[in-house]
């Protein structure tokens, strides 16, 4: 697998001894040799840990130049302590940077320039001992190469079980871009392990408000349409940089809608891949709405179906069991027209302008319970309203993880 | 055990064949023997069974006189002939009901004076000759005591495991009435059985704008704070009949406030019974807000702590685990004062101000495994906002219930 990662920009993936496990990563540092802007989306839960306050605070960002992050502790409900201990890991990032680049022509980092992103358990103070000697060791090993960028990247995972990647390579007006992007997450399950984090580096350039703009946009079309349990958490912090370093002016018009589409495309990519990782988890999902009056409604009615512990439960046992689907979007709240409700799974119509249709219940439950991903399409109206969720089953492995551990 | 049941009022329940068991009851009819006030409140879902369109439109009603129930099939999303099937429903009642009365000195009952609920199988026509035979064969034994009125309350369960019913007897104003409420749901499951009906009736003196308004407000106090999984089904519906003949004049006043007291406490007695049956189930939750800026906040939230998975699936594993208590109440929209969140479980404080509180967890998780109700109290400021709602928790039994049944 080639991996096509973005000039200017070092990782590194190191075990500061968070995690329980030994020499499980648990620290990344993300650099940018130069300033890079940095946009950021964050949880809407309104109980949000210490680095959200940190980083939405500091973002969009004209002059990024690191991000940090740990996992093992989630660093949330820990009142100002939490808020002091998110500040200092961006001080020791940049102290520690500074000291390393002492001797070369590196110019000076400060802390403003650093964002910090942490995940695991709620509720404990981070071990800042173990996290300081985690950011100095993580410096130290810095590299650009492929094997760096998949340490960080492993060094931000909790209970995945796969490690979550995408990059690519584009030629936007007759330059070559890379886009390379990392993210973890797998449900919000026990004990108290929180979070999806995800961070996208560029080597294309943009302004601070133009990156907020693209990625809040890829987030309403990727992030924000994933749900395992539906419980968003208190850390879920998407960031992006770009430094530019691919040369020339500022992304417009055509460049920066065809930047946009391989952001998003990238977002959906990376995001898919969390409840396809969810505990417990047979399949992946797929719940497309059309015919809403706007995308708004479609959204709430593509979330009420891909929430529905009944449409997750008939989709893991392989049951093509239409009501489910149909009464969950009847409830979702915006206005349906029942006379053109229709839906299909995996291609297969079993209901169509507002009654059942006689299928072969034994050929769709067959093709459910032979493909990992299981495709929804549901038609509310005549209207232009769209949108696409995706969700993992639920079956009886994912009860047994989130029930049988104990605080 | 007593009952106390209205005067005036005839129950009966009978097999019709139309569940798959033999000799199980699914055909319920409750008469009053005068012209009864009725009141409904009805699902909130866009797609709505044949019943319940049916009653919506006859709801408040000053000159009902019976009511039949059917459970096996929801004749929901089954078009016009479902209407049509729901219609002939209360003309053979009230035929039967003519027939039943011809020599004794019987008034003669009309179709549009009785009502009709269904339950079961989505999409499925009504077996019409057995229901027909089976509503006759239940006038014949109508009869006012407590057996007739236990057989009524068992032929309209699905799922239940228990039967669920409760009467009470009180002195208003001098004068002695009776209330007498059955109902059923165990969540909505497979295949496809959805719904909770629940029928009060009382032989107090109410007019039909009367009944109807305290019935509302007191679905809004018990059944509409209800959720095994969260899904409103297609069928549910919640009739209100008072006929008067506890005797004297409608009720005012403090008798009303009073009879509005018993019919919300019953209604919440009633309601608490369904998640406490869910499957799989092995603890009712109860989950109480208040601090909210206002009831309809406090609703949201102890909806949304109430609804999810992981809150449901730790008090199925006895886990005190505040983290996702406090996190839902984050996610679940309306404005919280973070510094005042305060969590109680089993009377236990995890969280206090919003910062964790030392505890004794072994202590906590035995009062959760000890207990059939877990109680979970919820401060989110300083506001004079209070909701109550009831869950079930989420074990391993549920999902597979849920799940390996394949239509």
């Amino acid at each position: 697998m080639t991996y096509y990662l973005p000039q200017g920009f070092r990782f590194a993936g190191v075990s500061a001894a968070i995690k329980k496990k030994p020499g499980t990563k648990d620290i990344a540092v993300i650099v940018s040799d130069v300033p890079a802007v940095a946009a950021g989306v964050y949880t809407q839960n309104q109980v949000v840990a210490a680095p959200v306050v940190l980083c939405r605070s500091r973002t969009p960002l004209s002059t990024a130049r690191a991000v940090v992050v740990n996992s093992g502790n989630a660093n949330a409900c820990t009142g100002a302590r939490g808020d002091a201990d998110a500040r200092r890991m961006c001080e020791v990032l940049a102290a520690a940077l500074d000291d390393h680049a002492a001797g070369s022509a590196g110019d000076g980092v400060n802390a403003e320039q650093a964002l910090v992103m942490s995940t695991g358990v709620i509720g404990h103070f981070l071990p800042m001992e173990k996290i300081e000697a985690g950011i100095g060791q993580a410096v130290g090993c810095l590299a650009a190469g492929e094997r760096a960028f998949l340490d960080a990247a492993d060094a931000i995972m909790t209970t995945d079980a796969a490690r979550k990647v995408t990059t690519r390579r584009a030629e936007l007006g007759g330059k070559v871009i890379h886009i390379a992007g990392m993210a973890k997450g797998a449900g919000m399950i026990g004990p108290n392990m929180a979070t999806m984090l995800c961070c996208v580096t560029t080597d294309a350039k943009l302004t601070a408000e133009q990156a907020q703009r693209l990625l809040t946009s890829a987030a309403n079309k990727s992030f924000n349409n994933i749900s395992v349990e539906g419980h968003t958490s208190t850390n879920d912090t998407m960031l992006l940089l770009a430094n530019g370093c691919s040369g020339g002016t500022e992304l417009t018009g055509n460049e920066e809608a065809q930047f946009a589409d391989h952001l998003e495309a990238m977002c959906i990519e990376l995001a898919k891949q969390i409840p396809a990782d969810g505990e417990g988890s047979a399949h992946l999902i797929e719940v497309s709405v059309r015919g809403a009056q706007n995308d708004s409604d479609a959204r709430q009615i593509s979330h009420a179906v891909a929430s529905s512990n009944l449409v997750k439960t008939a989709v893991h046992g392989g049951d093509p069991n239409w009501g489910r689907i149909v009464s969950a979007a009847g409830y979702a709240g915006p206005p349906i027209e029942t006379t053109m409700l229709s839906l299909k799974v995996n291609g297969i119509e079993l209901f169509a302008a507002g009654e059942p249709v006689a299928f072969d219940a034994k050929l769709a439950s067959a093709s459910i319970r032979q493909n990992h991903s299981t495709i929804i399409e549901l038609t509310v109206g005549s209207g232009a309203g769209t949108c696409t969720h995706w969700t993992s089953d639920l079956g009886v492995d994912y009860v047994r993880f989130n029930s049988e551990y104990t605080t």
